[in-house]
């Protein structure tokens, strides 16, 4: 027989969405979609949305909620232990018991909501670049640093919901810029997207021989310049690479996992990333945290889809 | 009828030993010793000699072998989940399996295996400053620094046994000395015993004001001569916060744990330590990790032996 899993990753801006199924040894996904998300709306009604378009997906695929085993919710923001989010900017969430909440819409039991971050470390481990492990770090570096932490298959949460923010660990304390946690030195300050960026125009202007100069660039087009063996490019991505390095051996020192994985759109510059990362790390690192492996995620934007799933699949196996 | 477990903590000069016991809802410590323990010796003597000294302490007793429900050990050295040592230079013990050997000398299959510095969080967490928590990172300020994670009220052991090696946190990586450890700017170079004197010697002669000054210096001295109000002293002490408060929030960053604990020699020192290193890490701290407790651990050298105590009777209850 099959069963049914539904997968969310919400979004500021949408919300995947995936129906999954399960019968024996083979598991599929039966659909994938999206609807638009407006924080505007608040929690009540993109929640309330959330269920309206899970019940109209149902009735194309002639199955009923009562079909579905369990539902996995991915939110961009701390997530506790027992599913509720405490703060979520991107959506104007306060703190919101999700899972209960979902729970009464839908009418299903086994709802289990985690950070998306975390989530998408997850959705690696079972189908993408950390398959066969089960302790995971994994790295996000978009437009900020998210962080994912896997210890036994399972999500580490932490005490408030606050584990593995790894963007938010300081590798420059006296560093004169803000981040946007109101910090100084944090790690999104160098490794992401803008990160980089903001490092590479700190010292453009004594640059001019740099293709980077006299432009507006991104962090392709600084990780493309290091490639073509521009000076200046490759100076600032052994910045980016030291920074990176520095943050995982002390993440190492803390959880000890078997692999890093390191995802989300800088990733795309591809080994000059991993090359580089795993020479400060190794520099860093004592003997027993040498050699671990740092690998690039595989599953891209469907890593969070594929998490919430499995996330839904491990809280049917608990509760049954 | 009571159940009897046994705690061995074992050193490079003795091993502790502990006797315990419970009865409904009381337990007890029934008896400590120390048996020393020699390096030249190897695995196989060391191990030896403590069954001969247990078996000893049970005939004592009345007991037998066979009347004890489990033991568990901690040991200073990496130590994987299946209680195998990869390496513990203070007894020159190369890849041993612990467990497995002890299991068999002493014929009791409820033997747990564990790094001594995390045996200790788990003691403090069971018997001492960490009562009541669940998750847990303790610091041992000593000759070294250590480090033990507590996640869900059990040990963190990492994926080579080598979690919490916090000791090994790079808090700077422009520090031209080396540590023990081969790499530069570990935390253990300026928060240890000897690491905080290493930092106070560096400018004593330029402070020749200072108590200080022209004399052999202990890390004792320099935090009582801040308590005194001297100015060098207290600079001194400001830099131990500073690294000591960098690396907790890093570790808060990558574990969010309920409470921090601090031990080890070094933190007899009392609140000029905790209360400084709070300082720091509310600093560093994004906001979802600010305001968790900094605390002294209470169990001082017996926190070990509880520890391994506590292993004993989880081990006992997993099989069971």
């Amino acid at each position: 027989m099959k069963k049914y899993y539904v997968g969310i990753d919400i979004g500021g801006t949408s919300a995947k969405l995936c129906l999954y199924n399960i019968e024996g040894d083979n598991d599929n996904v039966e659909l994938k979609w999206n609807i638009p998300t407006n924080k505007e709306d608040g929690s009540d009604i993109i929640l309330k949305k959330l269920t309206d378009t899970i019940s109209d997906k149902c009735a194309e695929y002639g199955i009923t909620m009562s079909d579905i085993s369990g539902i996995g919710i991915g939110i961009p923001g701390p997530v506790t232990e027992d599913g509720t989010v405490l703060e979520c900017a991107n959506l104007n969430f306060g703190i919101v018991p999700v899972k209960d909440i979902m729970a009464e819409l839908t009418g299903i039991s086994n709802v289990v909501v985690g950070n998306d971050a975390n989530v998408a470390a997850l959705g690696e481990m079972w189908k993408g670049g950390a398959r066969g492990f089960t302790d995971v770090v994994m790295v996000t570096l978009g437009t900020g640093v998210g962080g994912g932490l896997v210890i036994g298959g399972r999500i580490h949460v932490g005490s408030k919901g606050a584990a593995a923010e790894i963007g938010h660990i300081t590798v420059e304390p006296d560093e004169p810029d803000i981040c946007g946690c109101g910090c100084h030195g944090c790690l999104e300050q160098y490794a992401s997207a803008t990160g980089v960026v903001r490092l590479a125009k700190q010292g453009i202007s004594s640059h001019a021989e740099s293709e980077l100069a006299g432009r507006e660039i991104t962090a392709k087009d600084i990780f493309d310049a290091a490639k073509n063996g521009d000076a200046y490019a490759l100076e600032i991505t052994t910045r980016f690479a030291k920074y990176l390095g520095l943050a995982l051996s002390n993440i190492a020192a803390v959880a000890d996992p078997q692999v890093f994985l390191i995802g989300g759109g800088v990733s795309a510059a591809g080994s000059i990333i991993t090359d580089n990362v795993k020479k400060y790390y190794e520099q860093y690192s004592m003997k027993a945290l040498k050699g671990r492996e740092i690998r690039l995620a595989r599953l891209g934007n469907d890593a969070g889809i594929l998490g919430c799933i499995k996330m839904a699949i491990d809280g049917d196996t608990c509760e049954g």
